[in-house]
């Protein structure tokens, strides 16, 4: 197996050691009223395993989380956000302290422009409901990032590569892991994934459909190279 | 314990034998586009706790599921959906065949009008969406029915009695489980529940604070009495 290859040459349980890591994952929710909101379909998955996958290199690791029913990675210290907005406070509250940043949460584009504090009921007919833009967490770390490594997420549909590679570019990011959900076997609520890392030089490497926690510890190795650690090879 | 009492009089286990049930559970998700949706905060675990105290009373249990990582209760066979509109298709295919039927799923109200084939790409402004009402599955049902036992949830954030008293008479339902989602220790992702149960005679239960397994057994409870079968007191 490739990763158990990788683990006996790199040691993952040490590389990262006294790094300090952030990860953010799941999808946000934007509430419309007490009960309805408006979400995404990411299960949380990907973020999980990688928060896992840098607690086991050594990297003291801060999980981010959208709500979502899966447990916390041992090791890993988790803090629980709703929407995007409180997903952003977090995040810009923990920027400068961390080396790591790893952005695989889904956080809504939209939310609501107005959140009613009781439950609307419903009338029979239709209606309208008004979106105002988040802020683009991704976008607002690459502009303030200085020695952090910054990694991004692209779940796309159409266009895949031309898309991630136009997001790279705009955010100012390390590393853009893209895959597209479409197709079976990648994305949302699956194990497995299949996935591309693009690099601002233009490197890209294709994977094949593997376990979302073997994506991970290839992310860490790529992450282990991003911060010019030497490891033995 | 009042559960273990009853149990040990009722004895659960068999009184619903050769009856079929057929409970719903989790918030449906509508789709905007491939990656985003219109959610409810629904867990799904009131739901799977009614579909395995029905099943544990004898009661071959169907659960028409909204998405949820919850595992399947032992015995019960689950029908996964995502949407209201491949709820309803679900639940009136099976209609006519059950004895039981407990809506504890959350339907959304409203879908998007139109659902967009790729993901939709963000453009920094703001946007409109459009929705168009759901199908009142409840109501339907409840013109529908002629021998089964039909029982409804009203999750409601203020007015709660008069809420429910009116939903139960437009929807003609046996019995509706009436909780305040807004109260400490009751509703959505709680493992505990605060309900009451009330009844088309005006009759009215309240229960205290207790584990949605427990207001799952009371409810089987009800359901042997609405039925009318001979139960050991």
């Amino acid at each position: 197996e490739i990763v158990e290859t990788l683990l006996r040459f790199f040691d993952l349980s040490t590389c990262l050691k006294g790094k300090k890591a952030l990860v953010t994952a799941g999808g946000t929710q934007e509430p419309i009223d007490p009960v309805r909101y408006l979400g995404n379909r990411s299960s949380g998955r990907m973020g999980y395993a990688v928060a896992q996958a840098l607690q086991e290199a050594g990297a003291e690791t801060i999980l981010v989380s959208a709500p979502t029913d899966l447990p916390v990675p041992q090791g890993v210290t988790r803090v629980s956000v709703q929407t995007a907005l409180q997903m952003r406070d977090e995040v810009l509250a923990r920027f400068t302290d961390v080396d790591i940043i790893v952005k695989a949460a889904a956080v809504a584009d939209y939310r609501p422009a107005v959140q009613a504090e009781q439950k609307i009921k419903k009338d029979g007919s239709g209606r309208t409901l008004e979106l105002v833009p988040n802020p683009d967490i991704l976008a607002e770390l690459g502009q303030k990032k200085t020695a952090q490594v910054l990694i991004g997420f692209a779940a796309e549909t159409e266009n895949l590569l031309a898309n991630a590679q136009g997001k790279m570019q705009r955010k100012n990011v390390d590393l853009l892991v893209a895959n597209d959900v479409t197709k079976e076997g990648a994305g949302f609520g699956s194990p497995t994934n299949i996935v591309s890392f693009l690099f601002p030089d233009g490197r890209k490497i294709d994977f094949p459909q593997m376990s979302k926690l073997e994506v991970a510890r290839h992310l860490v190795k790529e992450i282990v190279n991003l911060l010019g650690m030497n490891v033995k090879e």
